[in-house]
């Protein structure tokens, strides 16, 4: 362990190893980081809307500023692809602070020319639409989904959703709600449509990675 | 060690530490990376212009057969900013190609809005053209650069330079040469500028793990 990173889970969950399964695939993508995860209250749904996502941020900048005085971390990740207060975060904070929207959109980018967006709301996440503009090629949202809770009940249909997107003129597709990441399915869908996906919460854990890596280590060499 | 990683690098080395230095560079960054190198021929000045570029990409290419036929590396990264040969060796060989230009291009993206780009072309490298579109705020040339080997006798001039970007609103500033990673400049144009700064074969390591585990891991996964 090199780097202890905070990580923000935007839905309410008790069981201990949900909250904490984020934070597993973060390390088990970079073994060089530790994680700590908490969740914000009040909301078992998660995000999945405008106003969800309203009510959201100020507990997401309360347990960012939480994180840092409890557990000194060296970085925060917002492990949602809406980067829910990830801007005023990194502001406030002056130490890395990562969202899975961002991270996975930026990532696309170095593989693909034309990124569809697989998501849980009527629109793509606003870091979708922030970094890929006209390289947003096409948008979909499974039917069967209105919450995250919902993705592991409909694999076949989010398969579906990914297909339409190759046929879009995808040539990469990005994961656009961490929920994906915890059912699993990026290597599920990348087998079944041919082409290369970007699972949100990897993306995360190799863009926070990249930024210890320029904060901290670059800057000890000079001293 | 997880994964060989070739690497090629784009300019004549005689010297095995100076033919090494982004191998090291990337397993610095990345621990689970091992490198081998290999460099090509009759280019002591790199590629510094369209010619010099096309004349490379033919011994490129080879190099990079060679890598998987000879070592059966897990990867290939083309150490330059130009990309040369990379969408060829992607498809030519079915494992991870990366090349600096869109990797230090597409992690730009993950934390700035307006990205400054600092290189030795006239213009800028196609790679960060293709990624970036409207988002390259500024591209500079530093006068005193003619190739890659020029970059450590001027570090002033260096620093001036990305300090017209940020003049111009450049809110992170992306290397478009990974000499400057061979100089180690990413750190010290950081601190006299103040703004995030892309070090080139920093971002293709990054970007190069990303692709490992997605190719690899999450594959292993479903077996």
């Amino acid at each position: 362990m090199r780097w202890l990173v905070g990580v923000i889970r935007v839905i309410t969950l008790e069981d201990p190893v949900a909250l904490g399964r984020h934070g597993e695939i973060i390390e088990r993508t970079v073994s060089q980081v530790k994680t700590v995860s908490r969740c914000i209250e009040d909301q078992p749904r998660g995000i999945y809307d405008e106003e969800s996502e309203r009510v959201a941020i100020p507990k997401i900048l309360r347990l960012g500023h939480e994180l840092v005085e409890r557990y000194r971390v060296h970085g925060i990740v917002v492990s949602c692809a809406g980067d829910p207060g990830v801007d005023e975060l990194r502001s406030e904070l002056g130490i890395p602070v990562v969202g899975a929207g961002r991270a996975a959109a930026a990532l696309a980018l170095s593989v693909g020319e034309r990124v569809g967006v697989l998501g849980i709301t009527d629109e793509p996440p606003k870091p979708f639409e922030r970094v890929l503009r006209d390289r947003l090629v096409a948008y979909e949202k499974p039917r069967c989904i209105g919450t995250t809770l919902d993705i592991e009940r409909c694999v076949d249909e989010v398969v579906e959703s990914a297909r339409r997107l190759t046929s879009s003129g995808a040539d990469v597709i990005a994961l656009a709600c961490t929920g994906f990441s915890t059912a699993g399915l990026a290597p599920v869908i990348e087998e079944r449509t041919g082409v290369k996906v970007v699972d949100p919460v990897v993306a995360e854990a190799v863009v926070m990675y990249w930024e210890l890596v320029r904060h901290y280590s670059q800057r000890v060499v000079l001293r």
